[in-house]
């Protein structure tokens, strides 16, 4: 018999005024491989949190008391302009993304690792309406202006929002393989945009 | 000075098993509207409900309290299969589904409100690869095989699970004109399908 292949802890991270999409986009794909992956909410407090949109998703367990986990998602949300100035936001990324083995964020999420310091002299996109804002926080970061998805070794920044869901397939492609992949795009009926390089929102916005 | 454009009220439903992107891409759009629209979470009892890929959203309101919503949304998921037949699912969904503006469906969210026999007579699409089961519950309905999404009066039916973003795209089209719709689909950075016979999967799934 093979092996049962093993299962990854995901820790989605939740903040006051996070991006649904940023989160819930990704969270479908990675959700929706059965043993392959564990997901828990996580945030500075366990309970509710509410999003920028209104809806409230539950953090499982506090930062204080999560594990290390495999993966890492971090959303958006224009209050990542806070929480990229939260002390204990930036010492659980901090914590986390030593032992993790892919560090990924959606939209100005990213905001989050770069003012860590933890995307220092690394390639890294972000949303593209908030990019000076976003690059501002991380100066010795290699911003990547035109581009859907950036992978630079355990780090993966998507643009904005929507972005998130054409990263997390590819991450499911590098984890688990192509054909995975594909049969998560067609079972959610997305159009799945497989090439990192295209990003027309870059020249709608004047980065390209 | 111009008259204070009305809010509208947007109840989103949940049950437990419910499919993330089914409700959370359709509520990125929608609540990002500021006061045009407010959302509530609504379930047969209030408090947190667990989704089909592990996270939970807090239900604001339980059925039996909740309010006439301008708008009601209701996402799939397997679990629509226990939905369809939950009493309570059923006379809350007729109840709102009289004196709402429009009834909007993701996915075999769509078996709902066909069970209900609320789309006896109209035109109405769903999950491809649910197609034949999601059809059977509402045998007077006239099933668009088809399609991305479908608008029949009050009626609005989406395809699986993505489908739902373009959708949302095409109401506030439909309330509040294109301009907002294209704002808000550019600042998402969403590739929105704006042609509801755009369909590829109804090819891969044997339906067209």
């Amino acid at each position: 018999m093979a092996d049962e292949p093993r299962t990854r802890s995901l820790g989605a991270v939740l903040f006051p005024g996070f991006e649904l999409l940023d989160l819930f986009g990704p969270l479908e794909m990675f959700g929706n491989l059965g043993k392959l992956v564990e997901v828990t909410a996580v945030a500075e407090t366990a309970g509710p949190v509410r999003s920028a949109q209104g809806t409230s998703t539950v953090a499982e367990v506090a930062f204080a008391a999560a594990h290390q986990f495999d993966l890492l998602l971090i959303p958006g949300g224009w209050a990542t302009r806070e929480e990229h100035k939260n002390p204990a936001m930036l010492e659980f990324v901090k914590r986390e993304a030593d032992g993790a083995e892919l560090l990924m964020t959606v939209c100005t999420g990213t905001m989050i690792p770069a003012a860590a310091g933890l995307l220092d002299g690394h390639k890294a996109t972000t949303n593209k309406m908030a990019f000076a804002e976003v690059a501002a926080a991380g100066p010795k970061v290699e911003w990547v202006k035109q581009a859907r998805w950036v992978e630079d070794g355990k780090f993966v920044t998507a643009s904005g929002v929507s972005a998130g869901i054409d990263m997390a397939l590819a991450v499911v492609q590098r984890l688990w393989g192509q054909e995975l992949a594909e049969r998560l795009a067609t079972a959610t009926e997305y159009d799945w945009h497989r090439d990192p390089s295209w990003d027309p929102f870059a020249t709608v916005h004047g980065l390209a």
